[in-house]
């Protein structure tokens, strides 16, 4: 279990939880701007994880991502499994105008390329985009995380990720001349993009806005009304059953 | 022709020099800091050319340059040369640490994946690296351009970059141990790291630093000591044989 | 321009259309139920087009375009298109339960490892399909073609694919419940099971059925109410354009 | 161990010589003919073995096999071994025209592209065939199974598959003429088309047809000279040892 | 055209029948045994042929071979044809022991690695060996070439590739048995180990031993019974068609 | 652990010391020179070494190899580790001529394409060419074993490989102009072409040559000045950690 530089405190917790140590990479960066990552732990015919959300600044975190990959596999792990909690790139999923790359499915080859022999995210913006990649891929969601936390009486807005904040505003603005007086948001993906949180939390009706820890988040303080779900739980248990070959589908109560 | 982000004047001075347009290539950042790259022209059956060297940050313009190739290759072009002047990843070309990856090897194969047919590229740190590409590379030098430059009289110290400098003053402090009291400096690829610049200008020993545009520049005015020597030209008429199918290697008087 | 025998008279009429003349194909079933497909002219570098919508039985029309196109490639054919004006399988497009294949996935590795250079196709359910395939997509769509049979004063069901019918039938008994009593009911793919089409023009609100020939529909006289519009003309063009290396993006007002 | 559609007979009868459980799939066909298949059972790090044989309709159940094959690397099995106890498309083993598929070949790719990491079959047509496979083949034969049959003292008319009967009604007419009065006629894949199977019993000089159960075969009853042998047990055997890496080779007394 | 070292006299014959120059190759040996090719003219953008048979020493001129694709394929050849008029390793097509290589598939795949966009050969020892290629094949056959030089009246022991002649003496033996006595042998490719010439044409029986030279044939003189008919005019027709595009199959009154 | 023809006795000495027995191959060649190679033991499932410098004849040795990796790989071998204590083509590593192929990179193309999973390999001539495998590469260097064999006193000329010497005897030369009267002289690579040895031996301030035995050596005799010391241990612990997925950088104090 390695970590890249885009969430280690999520690493961390996903290793107490599994009661494993997480392992040092040591990442150092070059007069030229290149890039250089050393897995300091033997990886010889081991089962190799490594953690890394497509967090911002994402282009930094997926090139040093691709060079761990290609470090491990060049060191003879038996596997390795490129834990991606927040795959940034799976809302570039078509074509919406001509001569753009598909982001989504360019990544999904890269990763594989570089050499991931497996993918495990979560909550991706298309269900469809699990048919990019030619690696198995184990596709979490944080539905049970998320509805754990609320009554069942709410009015909740869920969404799978949250940056600017400019489509939920727009939506409680159409709430509120609907008389709705009190409204939860949930997402997957709390990116918040600076000052997005605070817009939000100003909004009168918002009683609550609630993500999970796929990506960094604010620190506490920002606005009492962020509550953060771990999702290092879920993910330590997938991670169990993809190492000793249980179902990881059986966890969604799927056969 | 297309250019990315990385160096828009060179490209622009290399389809001057051809005689043909620079095409719009658009590029948007979203809110979760992924990339999307437009190629505004339609390159159907075209032989496309996109220049980008990977100059810092390397990491973006890296994404930026395979996402232009998957485009470029979604979108039908005939052939899709990648253009990359400075290939910054050519450093990282051993193992010199257990448990790193090759990064010159792996940005290879990982242009390939994105979509380049071919690459064409100059004064590689190593000329081994040469044999880390699957795809046809041409591999130009700059030692026309910089040794026109001289009177053969100099003293001249030759690298094929500058980044920190460190190398250089070490050695010009050697030298003038050894009573030297005028230096030249020529390199390919001028990255200059902040304050890199004024800190050599301000040896007295040093007369001259020359470099060529394979990545921006500072501008004129930073020292009167810098001299830029446009490659351009060369990339030109590189680009013009290869589409033309004429000898690139009798360029350089070889057969 | 070759035709599997999923589709022939669309082929002809795309041939008509383009005055090309469509070439013979030989298909033959051997007594232990293997087929063999031959290609009855010379496609040595050719820009050869094989004509084949994944209509009923599509098991054996998917692997006659298999075997199509694994013979144009070996007979040394330039480039081969597969034209499949409908891609059933882009319906198997994501896992909705554990331990099945994406099948529009599958198919489009199975295509490209057959031989196929490009795909041309039309009315993905999804439009992340694209993104399934690792070879250059022109996918066009038939709203033009349908949206200039209807006034703008109808009320108009629109779906790419029908099928059995349930979903439009049960559609139309709520809009009754609402009052509606005038619907127009317009698909790409006409795919009409058999006696649903009988079933559908049965219900008394439903003016009109449209659809297109992606895929062959019953003869006229089965229902008035029927009425085919001819995508051949879309598909003859975006062939021609595709062979020229003039812009597909292009016939949809795209730059 | 899963079976498909194509003989699940075979696949019990292995099992149960296993003592392994025949683990349940589920087909199903939607309403556009395309196929879905859910392994029901984990696979997780398993060693799956899917036996399929090419029986008619050839083209469903290479489909559904290759369906199958995806589902299975997919859903993370350790290693996915396709039984092929007829493989059918052997004998397109050559370019007897211009412009048609070696069928055996191609579809040895299709099994690779759609996850098989290796392949057991029995008796193909001609041996070269074991190299048109890009992973490793276990080529079993039924010699001994055939031979354990037969006294030694009769005229045994050997085939590899016997479809129409032509060829054979042909042999035995010539023997008859030659005064031949008794022929045994054997053969490892029964496929016997309609008809054929009564056609030949009806020859007097037939004393009896033996065929295994690499395919389905008639029940009983049709014929009372039809001797069906089972080679489940040598499958099974085989199966066995691939599992366990024993050598398979040392089966036929080879070393 | 370019020529190995195996056989310059059938590309210089095939050079002239085409009107085109042969091209200089430099082989070179190292002192650690290693060879290095250049090819001595540009290839850019052109349609490169390189003649060379697999003739003894096999292994050298099989690397040799594989070091030319390669050059050519890395100096931008537009498409590299490797022209094998006698490919040896076909002989190698199936696994009579249990682990051996299937040598004619290897060496199909090291081609294609290597570089190979098409193979044009002659009289494989099985038509299978074919399939064993992934990039098109030419096969050519000699049978046209053989058969105009015979009578119709002789009795002609034909075989693809005589080596020791073992086989054929038994042969003639055998009909000398019958009373035959006058025989006349006829090959595809007369490889005829050392001593093995003079052996065959000591034998009475045999009137003419008649090879083409399709690898390089001992000199006129060793026995008056030799005759040797070029291949080189159906060789450079076939190069011809495969330059234009047009049918080569047609060269035998296929269609 | 199998070896084959260029080097058995080091092969019986790694396996000497790792108590393992070197199994046993069987190479024929056959009348027309094609060559086959047959593994003489169970590979199923076993972590297979192929034992094979590519000393001279090279390419008798190369192709001898990539046959036995071939038939490691289709005997269903679990993993197959390329053993080539000496690279030769390392050297061919950069293309110092257009129109050449990088050797090194070819021949490491070749190996992965016949089926090689890992190369475990001694002292490449330059450490990029590390970079040119695409599988895992272990590289070790014989340093310690040579330094070991010195007082530190010695004037040491070290060479990775020494063929013709007639770069050493030059150096020699040199030195003796300046006054230097012993040398002593360290090479990992012993080729030592036909009259090389006694050449340089009979530089009279050549005190010793030291060499490993990475290739075959004379026999003792030719030179008492000759010393060679066997890697043969440090290859046997190399592959004892390679099997247990132990960590291999440890052997050189690296972590």
């Amino acid at each position: 279990m390695f970590s890249g530089s885009a969430h280690p405190e999520l690493a961390a917790e996903i290793c107490a939880a599994l009661g494993e140590p997480l392992l040092p990479v040591r990442l150092r960066r070059f007069a030229n701007d290149c890039l250089e990552v050393q897995l300091q732990s033997n990886c010889r015919e081991r089962d190799v994880f490594l953690i890394q959300p497509l967090a911002p600044p994402v282009q930094e975190h997926l090139v040093e991502l691709l060079l761990m990959l290609d470090a491990a596999r060049g060191a003879s792990a038996a596997r390795v499994t490129a834990v991606i909690p927040h795959y940034a790139y799976a809302r570039s999923d078509k074509k919406h105008m001509p001569r753009i790359s598909i982001g989504g499915r360019l990544v999904a080859d890269l990763l594989v390329t570089a050499g991931a022999s497996r993918v495990l995210t979560m909550t991706l913006h298309n269900s469809q985009v699990h048919g990019f990649f030619s690696v198995p891929v184990d596709h979490l969601h944080a539905l049970r995380e998320l509805a754990g936390h609320f009554s069942g009486q709410d009015l909740i807005v869920l969404d799978d990720e949250i940056a600017r904040g400019t489509t939920i505003i727009e939506l409680v603005d159409r709430l509120r001349e609907h008389g709705v007086t009190s409204v939860r948001i949930a997402c997957t993906h709390g990116l918040f993009a600076a000052g997005s949180l605070e817009w939000i939390a100003a909004v009168p009706e918002v009683q609550e806005i609630v993500c999970t820890n796929t990506v960094p988040v604010p620190s506490a303080g920002v606005t009492p009304k962020l509550t953060v779900i771990s999702i290092a739980p879920a993910l330590a248990e997938a991670i169990r059953r993809i190492h000793w070959g249980e179902s990881v589908s059986a966890l969604f109560g799927q056969h």
